[in-house]
């Protein structure tokens, strides 16, 4: 057989329905494509591959998926923490985002978070923003995936005037990248209390027609509730499904403040639901129960959300988050295991925006979109169960390689797209503007 | 002035009353001790050191303690994970370590777990496990400190036959390290549910007489509890106090079940507490008020616990998960703020075991523990409050250099005193005979 890349680590987690760990299995690629998986000693002898790497000690998974970010809000991390929610909105994030948010924040920013992302295993990355075509340029550039964010919200920004302006550039991003192998759109309306429900329909129509997610924020905190009910007479939820919202395109993130019913509802609907432990707990939102919506069938991708609410945007710490928080909620040491954590974060995610067929797991045909982590440093020593070590134990730091779509983009650590200096450099700069007018 | 290391960073994080950040400022190391901390500017000019060292985008911090854990247990990291609490404990770890539990264990474990502190920045770690004499040579072997516990349970182990076996090894290791600069003892009961009153009796007035702590595992879970009304006919804290135990020596891990009336009496005690936010969510064990101790006035340090139940030994992370799960628990965003966080791991460790004298904290007088952190990573860039970035954001991975009483024990991420390729090798050993024979 011929290829263009063999790799032999010890281990490969393929994220498949069966749960396996392949030991001394090697990974076949070519045209940029999983051919085959495997036994190292057939591969040896019946695969030449242009490029053979030995990754002794290593598990290949998936490239991760995050679910739920705001990528260039990476340029305002850590500016305002530890604040009660509405001051921190109101007198910090929302002034510097109306001061400083203009196509070069957004670009900087991004790139800044695609450096963070791809270092710690993140291929692909589902964001909400202002100016998204300049994240999604950004992202491509880098030779990264993402889906950009059709954002609206009701009232004006730097961005939009109102609601049809930000359809309108959001369609227009949408033709732009209609047919580019890297970059999908999602509809983004921000939240249940920034969006009327004129536009709501007008998104679902368009959603309908151009088959393409609906992403949201969605029952985050209690006060989103009692607003909902006070304005409205009902719960977000309720709400959303009344304007014909509640189906299988309906990315619903955060879901802390979900009751029996609505569970019941939303997988009874086929919605996925987008898990951000790190940012729930953080902001104080409260808990999402994310092992009963998993019990319940409801398809659960995982998100770090921006980094002014988490601080870091790295995959690996949220599926630790995610695998402890679910125990704790669930009060059972059994529930959400190691392996539905990194399902989570890799397939779970894929299947949220209909990229299953494309990435999300180790299998032949798939995208080559690969995340080689080290496991030979003392913290994920010894090994016995490879998933229990990436999962509660291995940091970002022990991601070594990273491909997407056969194109290695992090080589021992290091980026090979992105000019890392440039970008550290840009960051401190907007840093200290930001800094010196806060 | 002359001086042995001159440090120049960036910041200097003191974890002093004040709650200070310098920024441009050095660090004075003579004799081991810190001797001041001065403008750069001024101790560019002043003092003269054998040597200096620019740690540009740097922040220094106390090095790190780890208030609660088992280090031998590295050894049986991952061997069992997402499973019932009694199943986990007796068909995995108990069987496990009444098998392979030995002096040599106990080494390489030691070993494995010192290695992995040193290099996430611990330079102080409280433990309780079998065999404490070859923990405290190890962990004094690679220049580290360590409180060794004189463990007493009622049962026999591979270690004694029973409370008089105990005792007397453990007040054997006391005599032995009376006077070492690096280790200490602590009596080490292991819980109530282990431990009768007689031997309890015993440890208390030894305690008060040669003026050691007590270490205990108590109220981790509600089993616990519901035990302790049964057998005892009162909660295990109400049991302690009867006992006389519940002073300011006391050092109790987990406390997730506490009520408010108990909350008052450990604060009126002095008694300290040992939160290990992780473990307790992987063990669902229940939830630390942790924001409501500190409230309360009682002191509250932070731990691991073991690799078992963690499953990693660090923590950076586990301030992360501290200042994270505190504002989920209180339902406050402004609860355990990042500072008290740092606090937590370093002074309040100190504290918790009479050595706020000497070390958990950067200050004139004190013994030269000193981490490095390195913020110029892009997961901690920009740096608007670099206490934000240490917690929320920054990974083990960003502490470059460490010293333990002016020796330097981490030198650009890599150990000085241990030799990491024999211990992986050793620990990888352990490993495949454990596996073998799971």
């Amino acid at each position: 057989m011929q290829a263009e890349l063999l790799l032999h680590p010890k281990w490969i987690v393929p994220v498949d329905a069966a749960e396996r760990v392949l030991t001394d299995h090697s990974l076949v690629v070519t045209g940029g494509r999983i051919r085959a998986l495997l036994p190292t000693a057939e591969a040896r002898a019946d695969v030449q591959a242009e490029q053979e790497m030995d990754l002794p000690g290593h598990a290949l998974i998936p490239g991760l998926i995050n679910a739920h970010t705001h990528s260039p809000m990476t340029l305002l991390r850590g500016l305002a923490d530890d604040l009660p929610l509405m001051t921190w909105l109101n007198e910090h994030i929302w002034p510097a985002e109306q001061r400083w948010v203009d196509p070069e924040f957004v670009r900087a920013g991004t790139r800044l978070a695609a450096l963070e992302m791809l270092k710690s295993g993140t291929v692909c990355f589902n964001d909400m923003y202002f100016f998204a075509e300049v994240t999604a340029k950004a992202a491509a550039d880098a030779g990264m995936r993402a889906i950009a964010g059709m954002i609206l919200v009701d009232f004006p920004t730097r961005f939009a005037e109102g609601p049809e302006e930000y359809l309108h550039k959001g369609l227009e991003l949408h033709d732009r990248y209609r047919d580019h192998a890297l970059i999908r759109t999602a509809f983004a309306p921000h939240a249940p209390y920034s969006v009327s429900d004129g536009p709501f329909e007008r998104i679902r129509t368009l959603a309908d027609e151009l088959e393409v997610p609906i992403h949201i924020h969605l029952h985050e905190t209690r006060d989103e509730i009692v607003q909902s009910l006070r304005d409205h007479g009902e719960r977000p939820l309720a709400r959303l499904n009344r304007l014909g919202m509640l189906g299988p395109n309906l990315v619903a993130v955060h879901m802390t403040q979900i009751e029996e019913a609505e569970i019941e509802a939303v997988a009874r609907a086929g919605s996925h639901v987008v898990h951000c432990p790190e940012s729930n707990l953080k902001l104080a939102s409260g808990f999402c129960p994310a092992a009963r919506l998993l019990d319940a069938g409801v398809n659960l991708a995982l998100g770090t959300d921006g980094a002014a609410s988490n601080n870091d945007l790295d995959m690996m710490d949220e599926m630790q988050a995610a695998a402890l928080l679910g125990k704790g909620v669930a009060g059972s040491p059994s529930a959400l295991p190691a392996y539905t954590a990194l399902r989570m974060a890799t397939l779970n995610g894929a299947r949220a925006f209909g990229l299953d067929d494309e990435i999300g797991s180790l299998e032949p045909g798939k995208s080559a979109d690969i995340v080689a982590l080290d496991l030979r440093d003392p913290d994920t020593q010894p090994v016995y169960h490879p998933v229990s070590q990436i999962v509660y134990a291995a940091g970002r730091d022990q991601v070594r390689q990273v491909w997407v779509a056969g194109r290695q983009l992090i080589r021992d650590g290091e980026p090979t797209t992105l000019d890392a200096t440039a970008i550290l450099q840009e960051a401190r700069e907007w840093g200290e503007r930001i800094a010196a007018s806060n």
